[in-house]
């Protein structure tokens, strides 16, 4: 399919300047497009960069004119540009039917237009949505319940019981439902595993990334909410509620019971304690230690993570401290000459002048 | 099985407060729990939330009373509920057999009380011990040894001579026994590999989470001793050994060779540098980064890790250093001040009142 | 087979000195080593250490010598043991062609003289190159290439289009070319997905670790070049480009587009923000946040990262920071008082000495 400039810009916006009848085919980058794409640009630097593009239009910020390819200028480049590429790539869901390979159990409700891969595991009593793709040697096991649209890529497992919404994607070696990690100690020392009885429910139009682990809960459910997006490596542990359309980047870790709201964004690295709550919309820099529940919107920084501004500023001045601490020293040494001296001033004056400030002393 | 609250008073110890003979089927969280369960509750605030209790009994604190429901006082109250739940929950092992799906190559001792789920793969000589449980498309690679009771799940891998005890629990995606990462590098600048010859030893009743890495050892073994618990996403090098009973916490890395005593805590996202040792007990705070060896009962935190005590003093002096780098920034003036005027006093004094403080300068 | 000390000298340089004719069959570690084994030793502490070798010889560091046991000795033990052990490991290549489970779709290139495992997965037009190893249940998406003499561990995924090149090895878990962590987000707090339509490169003599995950790029390629060492569960994002040679440490992680030169050593843990440029040679001890560009040669620690010797002090800095605190506090007081004082001083002095410094006020 190919679709004019005009074509584009009307179905999601912008202003066409220039040739609005060029063909699209698809989209690429900027030093990757050619003749029938439209790619896409940020930032313009200057006119040179954009008689430099080989594409066949450019999504540029508004205001952005050029007399070498025809643009399409929008408010959010990315947005838009994202948009488009799916739209332009988007296909019929092509049904490839359950693999011969795969071994799928009984009681199981499978519609015909899904695509099962080979070597794939499909336990006892698993409902599947329609245009559901399992990817090769996943394993879904007994009663797990998945919505359309989903896409549930190689390698995946997805524990008893769990509840994976419609339009979903689960990345390559995820793992949704494992046990949650809890246990007792006794007077020896010896762990008592506590059974973990509840499942893992992931909402519609979340993508969880290659070999994340998100545990079943205790008792209910662990619950990744509507639009979440998490990356790779990224550890929820049992009984964590993230709230919609959040964002949890690669090798973040989030203790059990840990409540995170609506469009949290928390950078690489980052740990949140158990138990605490983080409200909606709290962001968290690269490598933060959340200890405490933070209000709606704190923007965090720092272990333990405070406010990004006040966590900066302690950087700064960390990286003043062993000045400090000579400049702390000198002062010392100063302050006790300084001492001395007025001391001996004193009784200098006091032996120079009488004992009019005796009473002083 | 249904068992009364006294019976099960009299297997796991603590005293029934109320209807002794009421029937209990399973555990349930405080919020789940329904007529036939029993439930928990480590701290009651008051005694309106046990009156809002709908199973039929719950385990609680010694000294706790209710009018609303018969209790089950003990003194570790999240203990004696691990073990009850444990003890509910308790089925006798159903052997499903080799799943016709599974690969089993030859030299295995595999008895007929186990359970091989689909496309499992078991390498040659290997040696299952009884109600062995594997899940589906796991990797059993050569010669590896498991003993009785061991559940290993879907698409976890055990790398070719790795030995896990009994009742050891592996959960999905991990993976135990590939190459530990080692390599000299030679005077361009390009590594050669250190052959990882070593194997991997998995005591009894130990746990290792999803996707958690324990890699073989160079020479001879790594080393996971009884009871230790390991989350998800963990990384145990080459050649460590981690004591009994011990917990690593998600995300946590021990580098090659350290040696942990048992019932070392470290807390989620902690680094354990290479060749050192943790003494019993050591404890961690998350995202700690212990550079140096510990004596036993140590509690530490930051990066480097010290003394909790100590870093908890450390934060709270970093997070007043801004405010402190304008307070020496001041006092430096006020000191600069004090001597300028001083001085001046000095000259003025001596001016005023001859040279009687001349031997000083 | 066996060599004399002499030959393995003749080989990979060093002296011999001792019994040159000693046959050596295989390397071990000094604790397991026996007769009929080479073994070695960094650095010697004393002459009773050789004497308790078992080995048949021993790799020592030049100059070193023994009564008790043939030595060879060595500018650089472990590169020399490294060598010599990968030797005598060495074994011609068994091709054990395609398990009979495995799934292989059409147009692939496959040579006769692979080893394709059991319930593999091999998609479309995939071509591998000879000597090829692949583990059990591994994934090999559509038109994947993979150069000579690779070997890719049970249950990796390498997605759809991924090169990967020569001598190359994936460890267990891995998981290469899935997507990319990108999307835009609306004016509702919605994300929407940017499709990820690149690929990834891994050039020769590369080893990735198990459960590592390297992303597919937007557009272009994530580029792992040859000779680089990643270690298990690190996470390279989309686009990352990491040099020849470079060493990536458990659990660190490379946000997307960021480039790192050669030789290159990032310690566990370290986290790279996205879009800045790590220099050749760059080390970072384990847990570094690095925030901005690198020049080569950098030594970095802290988060933010900034040069190792300065993050040392500044650590030294802060763990005086608690006293510092309290010492500021105290010259506060003396300060005050010595301004009290002397603002007394000079008042005094006025009223005792007439208005001589009035022109001060």
């Amino acid at each position: 399919m190919e679709y004019s400039l005009q074509e584009l810009a009307d179905r999601f916006g912008g202003e066409v300047h220039g040739d609005a009848g060029v063909r699209i085919r698809t989209l690429n980058g900027f030093d990757y497009a050619r003749k029938g794409e439209i790619t896409f640009l940020n930032k313009i630097r200057n006119q040179e960069q954009l008689e430099q593009c080989r594409a066949s239009a450019c999504i540029v910020p508004e205001g952005v004119t050029s007399r070498f390819l025809p643009l399409l200028q929008v408010p959010q480049v990315d947005l838009v540009a994202a948009r488009i590429h799916n739209f332009l790539l988007a296909r019929e869901f092509q049904a490839a039917g359950v693999h011969p390979s795969a071994v799928v159990e009984k009681d199981c409700i499978i519609p015909e237009d899904v695509s099962i891969g080979a070597q794939v595991y499909i336990g006892a009593g698993v409902k599947l949505g329609h245009r559901v793709s399992i990817g090769h040697g996943a394993v879904i096991e007994d009663d797990v319940v998945v919505g359309d649209d989903t896409c549930i890529h190689a390698r995946v497992v997805v524990a008893h019981g769990c509840r994976i919404g419609s339009r979903v994607t689960l990345f390559h070696g995820a793992v949704i439902g494992s046990d949650g990690f809890g246990f007792a100690t006794d007077e020896n020392g010896n762990h008592v595993s506590k059974p973990q009885v509840g499942t893992v429910r992931i909402d519609d139009d979340v993508k969880i990334g290659a070999c994340t682990c998100v545990d079943r809960a205790a008792f209910g459910m662990t619950w990744i909410k509507a639009g979440t997006r998490i990356d790779n490596l990224v550890q929820v542990a049992h009984n964590v509620v993230v709230g919609e359309n959040s964002i949890l980047v690669a090798h973040t870790g989030i203790a059990g019971s840990a409540v995170l709201g609506r469009n949290v964004v928390l950078g690489g690295m980052t740990a949140v304690k158990g138990h605490i709550t983080l409200g909606d919309g709290v962001m968290a820099a690269a490598m933060s230690g959340i200890h405490n529940s933070q209000p709606a919107g704190a923007i965090l920084g720092g272990i333990p993570a405070c406010d990004i501004k006040k966590w900066k500023k302690n950087c700064g001045a960390v990286s003043r401290t062993p000045e400090m601490v000579k400049e702390v020293r000198r002062l010392r040494k100063e302050v006790d000459r300084l001492t001395e001296l007025l001391n001996n001033n004193e009784s200098n004056h006091e032996r120079n002048q009488g004992h009019q400030y005796a009473d002083r002393h």
